[in-house]
């Protein structure tokens, strides 16, 4: 069968981001069997229902296109102030509107941060933000990194043999999670 | 003394928001005793490090000092997908960094809702948001409305008695709780 067909989405919009990069070692990971292309939501304008009135950003209209082409959405989420990014759940707000694209799409969260906190308190916002848009979360395993700067070596490259492992378990079992969805379909 | 300064944020961008003319009709309620001006966030960009690294734009720097120059904040938060809306949460991640006027301020929050949410998810995800960025909210009296197209005219006024009594009661909470702080600080 062909590879499965993943959407790639990073929380942050800094070129260096742990988490753009993380999604980079994933693509390199898993490239025998997903196809991740990262979607970059820089250009999503701020949600103005007004706007919307008046008709979709081009943008907007590219992104929701772009889920609804993939058999699943792999996030990559930074933890701003106790939850996502803001540059995130306004991407969420606008694809969440009128046909739904999320609605029904399984997808996986993983999370790179600088300090302790694994960016949990942001996947546990996401959770609930996921199942407001019925976007169908795989529950485990969970990915939620540490202390990032000691993982990746000094071109944003993860390095780290253990997270590689864990990395590399997390995504077969997103291909086992896109594929249940994918098989009910046919 | 002086009328308090209160700097009042409506998470979305609508014009007709429900939010918003909640933010009118607290003016119009306490304007003996509060000095609320509506702060406009539709002109912040979304967050990007690499940005901020370059220099923080023009309408940051603008919303960060109007923030500064408050006593305190009134949110009045829509539910977007079970959390804040995506531009509140960008403008807060924005004037969190570095010298934050968030830091030490003390807020409320209200919300009104379409449905019968009354927006208590996103005041809770908001809460956790503020404790994070070191906003003082005030915790009670709530303010969640439901079913907010009974309450208001056609013009968009608030004008459901038992709504605007216990907005009459909030207001003055909130007036009592800003005072805590000024207080502290002379």
């Amino acid at each position: 069968m062909d590879k499965i067909k993943v959407l790639g989405i990073s929380g942050s919009l800094r070129a260096d981001s742990f988490n753009t990069a993380l999604l980079k070692s994933a693509i390199e990971l898993s490239k025998e069997y997903l196809n991740i292309d990262i979607y970059d939501i820089s250009r999503i304008p701020l949600y103005n229902h007004d706007h919307e009135k008046k008709g979709i950003p081009e943008s907007v209209i590219e992104f929701k296109s772009a889920i609804a082409s993939s058999d699943s959405l792999l996030f990559a989420l930074p933890e701003y102030n106790s939850s996502v990014t803001g540059v995130l759940k306004n991407a969420i707000d606008w694809a969440s509107r009128a046909e739904s694209p999320l609605n029904g799409k399984p997808c996986a969260i993983m999370g790179a941060s600088g300090g302790l906190s694994g960016t949990a308190v942001a996947q546990s916002h996401f959770r609930q933000i996921a199942s407001s848009v019925n976007l169908i979360c795989m529950n485990v395993p969970k990915l939620q990194l540490r202390k990032s700067k000691s993982l990746f070596d000094e071109n944003n490259i993860l390095t780290d043999q253990s997270t590689l492992e864990h990395l590399d378990k997390f995504l077969k079992a997103f291909r086992e999670w896109t594929l249940n969805f994918i098989n009910t379909k046919n």
